[in-house]
């Protein structure tokens, strides 16, 4: 195993598996779907920065006082000695370094694939952001939750528990999340020949990782039993469940 | 000519062709593409929503008060009897309908597209609304100016010269939608195989027509000896001039 891809992802005892981030989901999905051999090594948050200068991963944004900004997931193909930073860029790579495996980005999708990546964030995830960060932080082990509170503090220039709504207004945010996945279906259902529940139909599309991802972000956090996660599978007749379920199979975690 | 689709479009005196508006040029263009033979019928905007109620079309949206909002384009299918209302309608009824014309939504890509879509609208369209629909007003006949005002004034809730920015604002405003259009060139890159410079590569699209119609609109209604135009034709490495150029088979007015 010491030539395979090594993946970096952020760990959560609390969470089965470990695996909970909807960014790195997105390249272990990527990378069970392609059945790309890797190994995982597991960076608590404080740890990620150090990581990733000896590394010499690229940083994906700069922070508000203009640093760079080191983030997970990356990954090291010891075939290539890349090292790619950001799931998008990833996912990128892998279509091109390993063309004889499932494409993510098929003939002719990637420009469309982009613009509905942009809308779909737009309308299915800024709304949700202030009710599960607060959740995440609660999830992760505690070296992680002190780095994760900073960061998004600063962000947000609010106490977690200042942003995220309670009571009504919280009421009123789900409405808004789940008017928002309601247009997502909308868009699927432009698809008059879908099959197995792909944006494309039949085959299986960087924007479908991005959606699932997202979903076990959901689901990871809020819990599987929660009243909430339990809400969102009775959502657009049941379309993102079963979503979830055609992708069971690239969800273990190793 | 009498069995042809018959469809209903706004004229304005003022530009070569009479037509100009965004929404009625992509059925325009949806039937040259196809080459389904058509008819033009030209209402000015106080005849569109008589004309429609008589011919039975559908309203595409609420006005303020609750009243139903009768459109164009509108078509009128003599061969199927069916009146279809709104651009994209239009455009699935005619892929629907007439499966041997090129499709504009093939296989697999109506999901993506109509995420795309959304993305493009609010990235590209949003912000200069507040500067075309003024010079649009200017260039409408008369007969239809002040309809145009009062609907586009009610919306607002601004006069057509308060909304206008001017100046260093005008400047700013402009500033956004070149952002706007360079985030969607960078979608478009993303099609590393792309040909034709269709955001498919090589195959046009509803998404296509959707571009166009919108350059179209800035084109006519700027004018092609603008300033203003002939810097949007020097953004992304002149992108949009080329797909303009395109299309220009398919601009034929009839």
């Amino acid at each position: 195993m010491s030539n395979v891809i090594t993946f970096y992802d952020i760990p959560a005892a609390s969470i089965k598996g470990g695996a909970w981030s909807p960014n790195t989901w997105k390249v272990r999905l990527a990378l069970n779907i392609k059945g790309i051999p890797y190994k995982t090594i597991w960076l608590e948050y404080p740890e990620i920065e150090p990581t990733l200068l000896k590394l010499g991963a690229k940083p994906t944004d700069t922070k508000v006082d203009g640093r760079p900004h080191y983030t997970l997931p990356v990954i090291h193909d010891p075939s290539t000695n890349a090292i790619v930073s950001d799931s998008y860029a990833i996912a990128e790579y892998l279509d091109a370094q390993y063309p004889d495996t499932t494409p993510l980005f098929p003939k002719g999708s990637a420009a469309l694939q982009a613009g509905f990546i942009r809308a779909f964030q737009d309308v299915a995830l800024s709304n949700v952001r202030v009710i599960l960060l607060p959740v995440t932080h609660g999830r992760l082990n505690p070296i992680s939750q002190d780095y994760f509170r900073r960061t998004r503090e600063a962000n947000f220039g609010k106490k977690l528990e200042e942003f995220c709504p309670e009571g009504k207004e919280r009421e009123e945010t789900w409405e808004l999340v789940r008017r928002g996945w309601s247009l997502v279906d909308g868009w699927f259902k432009k698809n008059r020949d879908g099959e197995d529940g792909f944006v494309t139909g039949r085959e299986v599309t960087f924007v479908d990782v991005f959606i699932v991802s997202s979903l076990l972000w959901f689901k990871l956090i809020l819990g599987e039993d929660s009243e909430a996660w339990k809400t969102i599978l009775t959502w657009d007749e049941g379309r993102w469940g079963k979503l979830l379920e055609v992708f069971e199979k690239w969800q273990v975690v190793v």
